[in-house]
């Protein structure tokens, strides 16, 4: 972030037209479906005369490129056009043919990428299109752009989906009374913001502790009550069965039961079904084993402005015996959400 | 807070021209000193022409009273004047004589007062002002006089100084990891914050437990560890004795040993002394008497974005079981200080 936004300093906003256009490709980018195997991505196709004469995103996986929907757009007015792609154009065959040929033959002679794709079967575009005579210039807003698909950015380069861990906790660190009683410590303004943000994850996990003690649904809900338009996968992991009737087993959305307790496992089968970003909601053992393992990349709690005393403990043992060895994050947002405060944080590794 | 806002709504702001010379008097109220008995008042002598004519504020006891600061310096142009004080003038004969009589006497021929006088011993003044044939209008933004001497009003109308509990914890509840090592969970720069805070504050109040143990100074100091100008009384409460050589009992700053363990006794003690805020720093069994009295009013937490998973609970037992029991603040302000978040909250009964 310190890096780009030096960068910026030397190139001020509108000064440089790629960076215009480029803004641009973001804006329709983030058009694009969050929950996707897919990256979000935005084309615009701009002629030498500096008119755009075409636009595309990506709509999600099965359907056209952003580079192919703003070339359609374009027709012939492509020739000796610029194109400006969020992302490096592809170079490998999928469902959709390499777009870094689709330019070329498209006529355009001059590409301008922000974030370089950092998948190494679809890459190598950028270089096929030098190969083929096409001007092309990368790393433009390239900051803006990987952030914007910072989840799958993540899966492509480490083979892990970012894994958001969801804590609520009082302000003396207990998730329930003496008596295990915990309805409800946050507010109704911060469970509706958890509904929110996991409509914007591609699977919602816990243990089957979680599933058979709280028999939860694990859906994103509207405040009403009504199921979201996107519903993330619930994965429940863990050797144990789940009752024919667990509220998690219901036909409001799919339920993978994943019978291991190894983490690993868990966001590697993830991984394969093009799932990008996980959020995990417990309980203790669980987020003690992805904490374990270095596998939970940010942690967004809830902290209600509530004094238990004693009660059972929002995070379980960790190994820690000793303040040296403390898990320490990195605050990225502080927000009141009713009357509870959210701080999301990164884990430094992570970050 | 709202009711106040309302009110501004119907008679906007440089509309009403006496809300327009009271903010001036409590601008002036603000350069008093935070620490002492007395409460900031500011107080401004405007002309019938609409001239300011003198002007004056309270530097602390044993100084001049602001409305007899301001007619000094109005001098004969008092006569016929209007003067603008940020608290009700007071009828009483204390060090420097009642002021609702220097009113009438300089020839002031109305008062527009903003907070009523909470003191029994000390209100009245405006009906002496109105029997001697003076005009009095009260209630000129009262909400913003009374916050800026919140800690004096709670002292003049419950008989006990404000308590503000500061609290340092990790994320999940702790304030010290298994092995007892709790240096340092928060930053730097929250430990600077708590300095400041201390120096705005009357007394810092301990257990002796919490003195024999951690041995801390509880003076203010700055970053380069110099002591600021105004130090708080140190105040060690509980029966057991100190060691000689406690940094407690250094020539810092005042200490007193309190020899009780009743948060009643100790805060009639400071209350005595004219001490209006307490900044309560622990340790778990004394904040818990203090908080089972209903005599805790305000929270500041500072919250490291830090996980121990287990070691010493930030707060002890408050005799609660079940979460429809839990204690219940209401955020007021939330703040990143360097990597730890800051909530500032009142206790509901006191808010």
């Amino acid at each position: 972030m310190q890096d780009w936004h030096g960068s910026r300093d030397s190139t001020p906003e509108g000064h440089d037209p790629d960076e215009r256009w480029m803004r641009r490709a973001l804006d329709l980018a983030a058009r694009g479906p969050q929950v996707d195997p897919n990256p979000r991505v935005g084309c615009v196709v701009v002629s030498p005369q500096g008119e755009v004469v075409g636009e595309g995103w990506h709509r999600g996986a099965g359907t056209p490129h952003a580079e192919v929907a703003a070339l359609e757009s374009a027709g012939d007015a492509a020739r000796g056009a610029t194109a400006y792609v969020s992302l490096e154009p592809c170079a490998h065959t999928g469902r959709t043919g390499p777009c870094a040929q689709a330019l070329h033959a498209a006529g355009v002679t001059r590409v301008v990428h922000a974030q370089t794709d950092p998948n190494p079967v679809a890459a190598g575009g950028a270089d096929w299109l030098r190969e083929h005579g096409v001007e092309v210039r990368g790393g433009v807003l390239a900051e803006e752009a990987t952030a914007l698909n910072r989840t799958w950015t993540h899966l492509a380069t480490t083979g892990f989906p970012w894994v958001t861990w969801k804590l609520a906790t009082t302000l003396d660190g207990r998730s329930a009374a003496a008596d295990g009683t915990s309805r409800w410590i946050t507010s109704e303004a911060a469970r509706q913001d958890v509904h929110r943000l996991r409509s914007e994850c591609g699977a919602v996990l816990v243990g089957t502790g979680t599933a058979l003690t709280d028999d939860p649904y694990l859906t994103a809900r509207r405040p009403d009550g009504s199921l979201m338009d996107v519903q993330p996968v619930r994965v429940v992991m863990g050797e144990r069965d789940l009752p024919a009737g667990a509220h998690v087993l219901d036909d409001a959305a799919p339920t993978w039961h994943l019978r291991t307790r190894d983490p690993k496992q868990v966001l590697t089968a993830l991984a394969e079904a093009g799932i990008h970003h996980v959020w995990l909601e417990g309980g203790p053992t669980i987020v003690a084993a992805f904490l374990a393992e270095g596998l939970v990349d940010e942690v967004v709690a809830y902290i209600a402005p509530v004094f238990l005393g004693r009660g059972r403990p929002s995070v379980g043992d960790l190994g820690i015996t000793t303040i040296a060895d403390a898990l320490r994050l990195e605050p990225t947002d502080i927000t009141l959400i009713g009357h509870d405060v959210r701080v999301t944080a990164c884990l430094k590794e992570s970050h």
